[in-house]
């Protein structure tokens, strides 16, 4: 069998919907939806999780159809299916699939009739196109043991929002009293946006090339599945300013100093230099990499949203 | 006159699309929808701008209707309204709109007829709703001096997106080459979402009361409009969790915290221990301000997400 390439996103030629005629997993592993016969989650830690599959694995798995709470791997008797030990990050799977949700990158989901959800094919397994992973948590369960979940939702569906704690965002101003208590689940409202398209390819080069290590303070920010970090556009894409989105036009930072940087709290000289425009710190040598290069009409660009 | 007071968000009363019967911008004060009689934006670094009005003062205006290049106020000659000095964000207009644009909050737009551009009405002024300040910069025009420019979106529209820079946000992979390169602007999807209501008025006490310093590492964010810093959910809102938006849940943390806390890499005591769950650090009682109580029992559920 030749070796698995591991690829993001709708493999060509099997869209969502697709089943394999045999109903068998070994063809889904065959023509690379999934790297694996056997385990749920497709992924290593250092790549992302690029698929997973629902087929009754754990009772802890929750099937919403657009919203999936799906369960990590790990912890099982392969002979008795029963739990008896805890879950945790050091399992790779786990670890990739948290990976993907740091990254932003999509998963292949994969029902299977072994699923106990309105939401399973009656036979086989069907390929249910792309979702994404908003965050994890560990869950202790009735019966002491504990496992780590996983919420997931189909890209381009309602609830393919970014996080909604980043950043702040309100549509109307509350009361400044905490006896307003609004002990209600936070109400949502539907509405049409227009959603960025970035490429996962560039992101994922260029915090491997740094290591996740922020290019200003030379930190990564340390999380549990591993060092983490931001691709920040130097040259703002969007409007009006419309950069590229090319690694050239990307620096690896910190979630604070990507903050900084979009702001105007410092910027880069043609020597790359890092210069504090409120003057707290001294100037210094920006982070660099070898293989990954800056693109000096950017930086001038930036500098010139901020500089005269 | 009765002192003018500044809400935010839509004046009961005064929907969208109303228009002064007089035409005059005394009566969109006296109505409280704009604090000014002259100036185009209403408000102050410490609370934000409420509104601003568009009504020709600066030939760098852009409108596009459901977007608005807005200018700052600043460094024109009063009486033959040529620009003679730069502007800059310490012009308490400007700092209050960097203000909204950190917090998140809603802006009046007036319209006025001195604005040349489609969407301007013919005579008077006209309220036409909430926008949005995604971000701001400084633009240096061909005279040779230096504006201060936001960009700002109708709430509730397609255009009104988290930055897609917070987090990363991806739909495909693409090619791990720089050789790949797409200088063209990044394209964009148009998607149904369902956004969260957050309510502003709790996280602009919670930041007020800690004066922007993270309530875990003691340092603000300092950008040149001032200190910024994020409020956290402690019991995450949205499911499964339906942790309640209320002040009792949040902490004021910087973004590198927001990203530890949000993914493990640290847990609160009852007692407010700071407790690093990588061992990096020891533990610390965490920084509390008198009128800010915490919930305990959200303090409980968040750590029961991550430790057994």
């Amino acid at each position: 069998m030749s070796a698995y390439v591991r690829t993001f996103g709708e493999i060509p030629g099997y869209p969502e919907g697709w089943s394999p005629p045999t109903g068998k997993r070994a063809e889904i592993q065959r023509v690379g939806i999934h790297a694996r016969n056997i385990a749920g989650i497709s992924g290593t830690a250092a790549e992302g999780a690029d698929a997973i599959v629902l087929n009754g694995g754990y009772p802890d798995d929750d099937d919403r159809g657009l919203v999936i709470i799906y369960t990590g791997h790990g912890g099982q008797d392969s002979k008795t299916k029963k739990q008896i030990a805890d879950q945790d990050l050091k399992d790779p799977g786990n670890a990739a699939l948290v990976k993907s949700q740091l990254d932003g990158l999509p998963v292949r989901v994969i029902r299977g009739s072994g699923e106990k959800s309105p939401y399973a094919p009656t036979n086989g397994y069907r390929y249910d196109g792309l979702y994404r992973v908003l965050r994890h948590w560990f869950k202790t369960r009735d019966d002491g043991f504990r496992v780590c979940q996983f919420l997931m939702v189909k890209i381009g569906s309602p609830y393919d929002v970014l996080d909604p704690e980043y950043p702040d965002s309100v549509t109307n101003e509350g009361a400044l009293s905490t006896s307003e208590s609004s002990i209600e689940p936070v109400h949502r409202t539907e509405t049409t946006v227009y959603k960025a398209n970035r490429r996962a390819g560039i992101v994922k080069k260029l915090k491997a090339l740094h290591r996740n290590l922020c290019q200003v303070c030379g930190k990564a920010v340390n999380l549990p599945s591993g060092p983490s970090s931001e691709a920040a556009h130097i040259q703002a894409i969007g409007v009006p300013h419309n950069g590229p989105d090319v690694i050239e036009n990307l620096l690896c930072l910190c979630p604070n100093d990507h903050l900084r940087f979009d702001n105007g709290a410092f910027y880069l000289t043609d020597n790359l230099e890092v210069v504090d425009t409120l003057g707290e710190n001294p100037s210094y040598k920006l982070r660099t990499h070898p293989d990954h290069k800056i693109g000096i009409e950017y930086v001038r660009y930036h500098r010139s949203c901020w500089l005269k």
